[in-house]
């Protein structure tokens, strides 16, 4: 495999090649490299192998100045001559060899499609390439922090999640998106929402504001609540998608209100589930800190609900939800994460949830009145400049 | 609560009052006669009783002309004077009244915001109106049935997930959409598809193509099958949520190409659950018996996977996936269904499967070509016919 410029691929089954963005092409020419590097080896008689990033707790470090998850520079020798290491060898250059085949010919896939296009018994052998899913994944995640590329760029897209309306207008694939009249479902986020994909139009948001579930989001549209507050409403139906990560970051970085970065208002239950939401959406995730350079928003704030909620908004008893082991675990843990450490307002709203015993959900607020939520609470809190994370 | 005749519900919180329209009208009257009949045996010192239809498998049919599995005419007495019947009487109660505010409101909510709109300590008492969300699901259906309404009907709606391309235009709360152009990630079909939220425009589709999974879906309209084929491309994430069901019912009777009905083509796993899918399409779900009428769809085909496919697409035995003590159980129970059990192809269909042992994923077709399943074996089945289920 050489390489060569080029903007059309050769597909192998003959089909009319696919048009190369130049985004695809970087991609290609990552993998060429890849291979390349490999065929160098083989003929200098050395053992081919990979360094692969440790997608470890270890190897992941805060970043104070970016504000955000940083993988560290630990990597991992993977070999082709050592029997514990020969068969993820070869399965990362078959997900690497799959995936350029994605791309020569302009298709994308899901993770599950990537493993049915790869999965087969080796010649000779009862051997399969991968036994199940489970054993494709981790070298999806493998391959990508290797080439530090998404798997977005690698036509593997996840699932995908999450709607949006709003004063705005986008193209996505070629068609005209007016995100203010997509009816009562909102413009249906996709899993790859890269610039090629997706190019903003106009907008005349303020802000952006992101609620934890669809139901939530329902009500806000239902009440025009992004009419009224000149905003983009948009969710992730619970822990938002890359999708949704990848386009709220896109948006806060690209669209601006007033000269400034357009901001982003978090809604989400109080709840260590609600604390990691925003904890992901503002500095990045453990797991996938390879990508919070471009999904990361470290100037998110979060807007709610906060454990002085239950006596702030005088709510029954009745819609407490007792913590349980796990919750109480979890809350303890996140009040440990770097960011929210240093945080003196965190470690406050953390401890008082402990101190409560209960957790609240966004839609206790409905107790109060079933527009309670967006008529008094989030405008309230939005006038009062009530919010944590600056 | 008197009958009264008007176009405007009065707002108990002073608010203005929604503007109803003709089915939040018919909706509020079934609610009022529920609550005057109650009036009505207190005025004759009767006890007041509810007599709920009941959702019990003995008490579910299946009606041979229409197709369709029913409920039955059995009923269970609900009464307010009876210790183990007082507390469910009176929140079936609850959760009628809760859906006529939402409805004088014009509002709608989630399950999970009903209760929470519900949810209260009882006035000088320790109980709670309901313990936990699972309290309130079954009075939910309760209700439904006993005044034979649709929850979205009572403005009380599903999570939505889902969603449609194709060469048709539709109104959605006012909005025009036009779902041939709506971006990589289509429509996305709200929970509530009734006549007075969604209408029907312009459309030039020969037939509706039902998916089961979204990433299957992707693969459909990256390759413009719709286009070619001239039909509408939907899916609902799984097992397909009522919104779905309800809009694909509707796309079916109210839609017509060549004078008939818009045939609906549904492309689902070799496997009981994709069989089970189908069969709610086509029949109904024997748990929402009452909303068969609107819902099934008693011409629905079958297009595969098929368990004769491993030979006939000649897949490699990578792909298949071994049939586990639950599948073969549900399979056995499936093949037992009223429909199902008249119909020869289906029993060979199923016994084929049981035969084979395995099942087999529609993403096991990538394993022939990525775009195998839309290039060549749809295509095929439709040229020849080849489907099950008329």
């Amino acid at each position: 495999m050489a390489k060569k410029k080029r903007s059309r691929s050769e597909s192998s089954s003959g089909t009319p090649a696919a048009v190369l963005t130049p985004r695809d092409k970087k991609t290609i020419n990552t993998l060429i490299t890849l291979a390349d590097e490999i065929v160098e080896a083989a003929d200098k008689k050395k053992d081919p192998h990979l360094d692969i990033p440790a997608r470890t707790l270890t190897n992941v470090k805060y970043n104070n100045t970016a504000r955000i998850i940083e993988m560290g520079k630990g990597t991992n020798r993977r070999q082709l001559f050592n029997l514990t290491q020969a068969k993820a060898y070869m399965q990362t250059l078959l997900v690497a060899e799959g995936t350029k085949r994605l791309l020569d010919q302009g298709k994308t896939t899901s993770i599950r499609g990537l493993y049915y296009l790869l999965k087969h018994t080796i010649e000779g052998t009862k051997e399969e390439t991968f036994d199940d899913q489970a054993d494709c994944d981790p070298i999806i995640e493998d391959l990508e922090v290797t080439l530090t590329t998404l798997r977005e760029e690698l036509h593997v897209y996840a699932s995908n999640r999450g709607a949006m309306v709003g004063p705005l207008t986008l193209t996505d694939s070629g068609d005209e998106i007016d995100c203010s009249r997509m009816g009562s479902g909102g413009y249906s986020i996709p899993s790859i929402v890269e610039a090629d994909v997706i190019q903003f139009g106009s907008h005349r948001a303020e802000f952006i504001l992101h609620v934890e579930k669809d139901t939530v989001w329902r009500r806000f549209n239902e009440d025009k609540f992004w009419r009224k507050h000149n905003c983009i409403l948009i969710h992730g139906g619970g822990q938002p998608p890359r999708g949704v990560r990848r386009l709220l970051s896109r948006m806060h970085n690209e669209l601006t209100y007033r000269g400034q970065k357009l901001p982003v208002f978090c809604l989400l239950d109080n709840d260590p589930w609600g604390y990691y939401i925003y904890s992901v959406l503002k500095q990045g995730s453990i797991n996938l800190a390879y990508e919070s350079k471009r999904m990361a928003i470290p100037d998110a704030r979060y807007i709610g609900l906060r454990s002085k909620d239950f006596e702030e908004c005088k709510l029954t008893p009745s819609v407490q939800i007792r913590l349980n082991e796990q919750d109480i675990k979890r809350a303890k843990q996140i009040a440990g994460y770097p960011w929210f450490a240093k945080k003196k307002e965190w470690q406050r709203e953390i401890k008082q949830m402990l101190d409560n015993g209960f957790k609240l959900e966004v839609e206790s607020l409905i107790s109060k009145d079933i527009s309670y939520v967006t008529e008094t609470y989030v405008p309230e809190r939005l006038k009062a400049q009530d919010w944590l994370g600056d």
